[in-house]
């Protein structure tokens, strides 16, 4: 029994809901249950030096979490004067996830920067927030598309995530925090809306994982992120 | 004729949102029209070394803005590795504003830090954030008295801010963006819910001001400051 | 009675030494009492990027202490490796205070830094340094004008700023550090020589203020801003 | 065929050299090929502040590269001012590979600290860091046990890393700088001496990865982490 | 002939003058011609935590130089965020210079930190700092002493620094800027009143120098600093 | 007697051992006694903005040492976010002392940046990096000349370094560490090929030293030098 009392291949809720930034070229509020991360895509006609004169396009993303997103007070970064390793390392994987699904020439020597910002902390907060800036770039695309400012569809496919684990022995989809604080095993899912991987990331918590619990949870994620894209289609659908 | 086209003496839209932050204290989403602010109250039973042992309490806030909050994308504070100058200067004002109505004594040791973060911006954002924090203070103070953590009831008096300018010759109240990016004067107060000054700071933005525009610019601010008074009660009273 | 023994309505002796800095374009040292404050203003040919091209110059002001101004030494802000809020707020001040009577298309496309560097502390650092940054900013104009490197006449009007405040119930005009620390109402004005309001900035310290008390204030600080302006004019004729 | 002229399930020659920081509790300098990395371990016996008092040790680990272990020269970190993004990211992969296999009772209340620095690199220095760290804790923990420092014996199990990769369309183990940088998909493994997952890092550089790709890349780290534990052992024993 | 019409071994006017710094329990603002230096002296009682518990005191240094000390603005440190390289080798200079003569047992569990800070710079700051520093160190230690503060005496010596060079062949003693800028080889001496050296630094600019050269470099050395020295005595003993 | 047993006037081994870093354009490992030095040299084709168009290289150094070189860790410079004073102090001597010896017109407009990386520390840190860099600097300087990148042959003579000291009442040549940390007087001198000077750094540790003392010093500096540079012309002879 979970402690969410959801079934073992079972999402949380997820909402996605658009125009929550108006000022912003692409936005959305994704919700996997409490947790809710505010997503949203600029446009800028400008590129880093370094990837300048090519002919190509470039997506990065940045992650924030707001201090009190989570059940005691987490110092800001701000004040801090530095981010932390674990959110460079987050918005390291949203920026490649991302790029996985771009076509960089498509896209022209424009620059997409992605702002993931999480409004409330219950677990998963950076597969939320990987499904939820797939739909704030997409709008964004759109936005750019309307405006003739494209070579071509940049968007190749969806791209999704999910958290899995095993949770006192049995593996899990979608966990939330109480679940993902004393998982054995956690893992991260990225996919393709054909399927196929991005990333995956597995870490041992507390005792070494087997190949037969690897697999039990990759076919879980599979399940997962395929809900997650047909909800993903759906809000850019709506949105239209 | 604003730009908003709003009466000289008339103030944006304003709502209070409350239980916003589950995992916080207090917490509200207050709105100025599209200024949208996520204030939350965080309790903690430390106090920064300098404060201890006296039976005193602390309050004091953070400000912050989402990157894309604007019309076009602000650079992340915990990227660049510090907070602004103006973003300091604000979140001392903040705290500033909310000490002047509260009994250090019947608070006791105990901290409470003020998270203002900025998820819109169209004017008024400091504004906004001083009305909502005191909105979100009050809720946790209300939280520790049902926890018996207080020695009295720390809240004196409401606070409430507003700015007022002078934009084309016309003294205005709750300048929006556009308005006050060509105001020639640009003044904010803070008054507590019987009318007095707690912080009053108005800055020539282009002429000087004289004494009959300031005085006039007083008055438009205790109209205001009353209305928001007003409106923080009915929030309060409903979550109750 | 003042600590200091002064009338309520009587300015500390202000004394401006001009020539201080002989490699300065300009400079002085003002002391308001005992606070003493050196100022400098540096010309520079070269404006901050995003001013470029517009034909219009720039005014900027940097503020620091040096560590043993004070009572107890304070730590030196470049060994901290930043400068605190307070400084920073500080420098925004005096640079805005300047640029509020310099015609910025008659200076053409260059910039001039005003560092205010208090060498003794004793209250009234930022009244003091304003008011000396004036005369600084004014001597490295004169030295402009020599070279023929200006448009027109930058300079609108004097500007000058005094701090008054509320002590045991009693407004008093220019605080030394005694009376500041202890006084419930702290208020810093900055006004022209015609008597306009550049700035004006107010603080409740304890209990908030009335109008009756606001507007004692800002009596007392026309009168000492009237004195100031004079003694600038005369340390800048005496210096021609 | 490989750049290397390797065949596809063909380690780089692998060496671990003993005893080279005499001043160290443990040391090795590890080889995969061109790639060497010095791992130091160092022991303390005081634990971070979070984790006093728990009668549980800590094992974590800082990574560094020399300017001049790449092809062009690399900015050092410590001018920088900070670790980048990569290198955090490094740091804390090792850091939990090693405490996967670490009993933090058996350790008692002591830190050891492993410092991985790249000499040269050539594609693989993560992985080559986590083998060769797993040696220098290892004797370091020697080191504690014939001081009777220990409660028991820490290593549960051997601790070994690999990388594989898609190269123009074949699964290779252990891929070098050449074949790295051109790889359409590179995953990091690290298993225990079991055989049993640690830490799985898979990243599509161009084209999403299927499941069979995977399980291909899965069978050859298996294969290159059994050969790699060997090495450990012998260099183990050798230096007994 | 010197640029500054001085003959070769013969010092630029130095003068001391005391109780500049009224708040600091020693001071006094240096001259060696046109550079003047503040030196303050403030007495602590808390040791930096590495130097507690042994019965010995502690002598610091910092060093600073106001942004327009120089003939075009430098730029402020506490702006950039960090002390430049050559600021941190000539305070930890000044630092060693003044322990080399202070009995660390007399001094008792206090720490003494100076304060250097260069007004106006025209070559020599370090050495006139360290010359006017052990002055106010000795006021400061006089201070300590009418309050019984102290085990002992704990000055053993005077110490003072002056440097010498090779301008265009010639052994010069007490370089200004204009001669500093284009010696071929640039020492900085610091001796105790005795006459025994505390710290030599040679450095060749250009062409390496020869014994001979040191040997005459030395010898000015000697003479400047038994100068300075008598100075010093003098305005200590004025100040009584 | 030594502790290391050495006689007053001998050198420990000193190593050489060339091509240690193959990517680097120069480098090797020089070790005096158990101190170990990486030193490598790296040629680039780009100047500090500040040198350009003036037809002259530039040469430059930076230092580090590997967190366990010492006998107990020692806090790893990125981590903490910035280099020591002390750092910083030696990286400018080692690139002082190797311009000496440059021709600066012959380099063309090339840059040689040095960095030197401690492996092992056990006292003159800085003097074994400084011979090792000229060694590495040649091999680089060969490098270019081999591709024609040269305007003539840049350099003029050799550099070496080596520290000197009093050590119980004794003159002692090359300290090692446990010599160093109880020496009264430290001195590292950098000579040339020709035995001048290039740098001269004497610091009493605790008393003062007196110019006897100091002859010493020299007459055995000069003699441990003779025997570096015959080192260093043996290994760059032997590389060739």
């Amino acid at each position: 029994m979970r402690p969410s009392g959801r079934a073992f291949d079972q999402m949380r809720d997820v909402t996605i809901q658009m125009g929550v930034a108006p000022q912003a070229e692409g936005s959305c509020l994704i919700g996997f249950g409490r947790t809710r991360v505010l997503c949203t895509a600029s446009v800028e006609t400008s590129l880093p030096p370094w990837r300048r004169g090519q002919g190509l396009g470039w997506v990065t993303a940045e992650y924030g979490m707001l201090p009190r997103a989570t059940g005691t007070r987490t110092r800001r970064e701000a004040t801090a004067g530095k981010q932390s390793g674990r959110t460079q390392e987050i918005q390291r994987l949203i920026g490649r996830s991302l790029r996985a699904v771009v076509d960089m020439a498509a896209l022209g020597e424009n620059q997409i920067i992605l702002d993931c910002d999480v409004l409330e902390a219950d677990g998963g907060t950076r597969t939320a927030a990987i499904t939820g800036a797939f739909v704030a770039l997409s709008e964004a695309i759109g936005w750019m598309k309307a405006r003739s400012l494209l070579k071509g569809d940049p968007i190749r496919d969806h791209v999704a995530a999910v958290s899995c684990g095993v949770y006192r022995g049995t593996p899990l989809l979608d966990l939330d925090y109480l679940e993902d604080s004393e998982a054995e095993t956690d893992a991260n899912f990225v996919l393709t809306g054909a399927g196929k991987f991005v990333e995956i990331q597995g870490t041992a918590e507390g005792e070494a994982f087997s190949i037969e619990e690897l697999n039990q949870l990759i076919g879980l994620a599979h399940k997962g992120i395929g809900e997650l894209v047909a909800l993903q289609r759906a809000a850019l659908e709506a949105s239209r």
